[in-house]
């Protein structure tokens, strides 16, 4: 099949950078030892945003930056590779914060049927009532976690995408 | 406690981006409509290598950029904001080539302990055997997927971390 629009942007944009490209030798440990855990919106761009050079640190982003369903990759991280440090950047007009479970899952009934919402019935989306709290409660769910040696150094904070301005929380 | 080099660094490299930020007036839902799924690697910086502009998509990394795990993301782009199209992007030299679940408890149980690898006993870290073979199987689990409607296009990459090259698996 021809490529989509998407992909033809992709394949000429890499182009693009891959003929100026010069950070090929690069080892797999982040160069700064540390994990930033964020979120999937499209407004943000951490390497830009969060001032994070190519080849510094685990970038983990999935809806809502959470890190309770980033376990696996925060374990592999520090297990395998060591990193010492954890930032956790939650942001404002985070979509999380706009809908609840059942919105959700009345979603996937009208797109995919009343079998794929009763087979998501109790399922988590991690949605987000109070941003600032979400972040508090990440930290310290990180502090207390039993995978999470007590030397690696925790923060929160938050990025406003109407502003570009980070602030930290704890 | 005092901001740790690291956090200073996002301090001060965000305050500059802050002063010349000028997208603050975007919406939620990605401009082109599309999730890039890639691994939380340090050596990729998506926005740069993939071309993607601030508020184009959503971007969702783990270990591996693997989709399995992403189930939860997946759902909420496509159930909450209708996105259309799907690029997972695996990479070469990908921690996830490098140990097998054995090695990651063995490192727990170094690390954390018995009672640490116990309960970890059975996890999946989701490692990788062989890297073309991992995006394909990404590619046929999104296109079975009971929660990815039929209509949403799927395609697979391989990011070259040497060269800074993708290329099109599937």
């Amino acid at each position: 099949m021809a490529d989509s629009a998407v992909q033809q942007n992709l394949v000429a944009k890499n182009a693009e950078y891959a003929s100026k490209f010069d950070k090929g030798d690069l080892g797999i440990p982040p160069a700064k030892n540390c994990i930033v855990v964020t979120c999937m919106d499209a407004r943000i761009d951490p390497a830009a945003a969060y001032g994070i050079d190519i080849g510094d640190a685990h970038v983990i982003r999935n809806a809502g930056g959470h890190v309770r369903p980033a376990l696996r990759d925060i374990l592999i991280s520090q297990q395998l590779v060591g990193t010492k440090e954890l930032l956790v950047i939650k942001h404002t007009g985070c979509g999380m914060l706009s809908f609840k479970n059942e919105d959700a899952l009345t979603m996937v009934e009208k797109n995919l049927g009343v079998q794929a919402r009763a087979n998501l019935e109790g399922f988590d989306f991690h949605t987000i009532t109070n941003l600032e709290e979400a972040v508090k409660s990440d930290v310290k769910w990180l502090k207390d976690c039993s995978y999470v040696p007590r030397d690696v150094l925790v923060s929160g904070w938050i990025y406003d995408v109407a502003t570009g301005k980070v602030k930290k929380v704890v």
